[in-house]
């Protein structure tokens, strides 16, 4: 991809963030969101299909991070498995990418369509998981125990790291919740 | 509630079951859910607001179901209280209610929108849940995790109970789920 594409595409999105933070994400237009970004509609078009896909990565892409992750992890161990799954997940979320994310947390939380699709996402990311790990030969009823265990420590790490005031890094704060869990299950 | 009464409302859940299976729950109507009870669409409206009421208790009265198992468990280990909630709603399966359960499940399945809301009911039981650990005075982090932990035992253990073949009662499966889940997040 060239630089000034590369460099359209970040516009585009700073620009519909601005406007789904002022406006809410309804009453914005593509037409808008390509106006405030001083681009055509077309140029928006080339890179996001909608105004809805400029908050959310593509299912395959989002969920391929986290299966990555458990591909290159050897043995049986479910819960090492789905740990390495969203420890992959973290390095997604570097510290420069923290104010964008807090700003569309607001926009999701502010609109019930978009909280109750990142809801979906989630889901769908807990059943490929658990078919992930049912490939590799662990029980069902084990496989979506960890995997659901693992996108719940993704989520409310997700959720802490967007906190105000926040500092620790992503993976920090994953590991600490996944502590947190091991804890409160702990007999 | 006069007894003929109560039998209607079974009736018409029946009825409507078995057109659910047999034509799918989409080409179903309330007109003939009527007539395969012997009933009058008036009185299918009695009971139900729609078709899709006879698959699910109103979300009010399901949460309830947990809640109340929560509030009546003293202290403050989210775990234990937790568990408080899904054993209670265990007694809201009992081996009568299994046949029944075990169609709506493949009703369920053959239906993108209603495996859809059965995952919305979840979610929103998930909420509840926290909501109700964070108002005993629990961190939230935990509050939350503790919660979705539950709601994943809870259709884990569904999911078990409905399986061909399945013998156990709803309340044993789920303790053993939970000992699986303890297991899994063992040191």
């Amino acid at each position: 991809m060239a630089r000034w594409e590369s460099g359209s595409r970040e516009r585009l999105a700073e620009a519909a963030m601005r406007l789904y933070a002022t406006r809410g994400f309804d009453q914005t237009t593509v037409a808008e969101i390509a106006a405030e970004a001083g681009l055509t509609e077309r140029t928006f078009f080339r890179y996001y299909a909608d105004k809805r896909e400029v908050l959310f990565t593509d299912q395959a892409s989002f969920e391929k991070l986290f299966l990555s992750g458990l591909a290159e992890t050897e043995g049986e161990d479910p819960m090492a498995l789905v740990a390495a799954a969203i420890g992959r997940a973290a390095d997604f979320f570097p510290e420069e990418k923290r104010p964008w994310s807090r700003a569309r947390q607001q926009v999701m939380a502010a609109n019930e369509a978009l909280a109750e699709r990142e809801q979906h996402k989630m889901s769908a990311l807990a059943r490929s998981l658990t078919a992930a790990l049912v490939a590799r030969g662990i029980d069902p009823t084990v496989a979506a125990l960890a995997a659901e265990a693992g996108v719940s420590v993704f989520r409310r790490s997700f959720a802490a790291w967007l906190a105000e005031g926040e500092t620790r890094p992503f993976a920090q704060i994953q590991d600490e919740v996944l502590a947190q869990l091991r804890g409160l299950l702990a007999p």
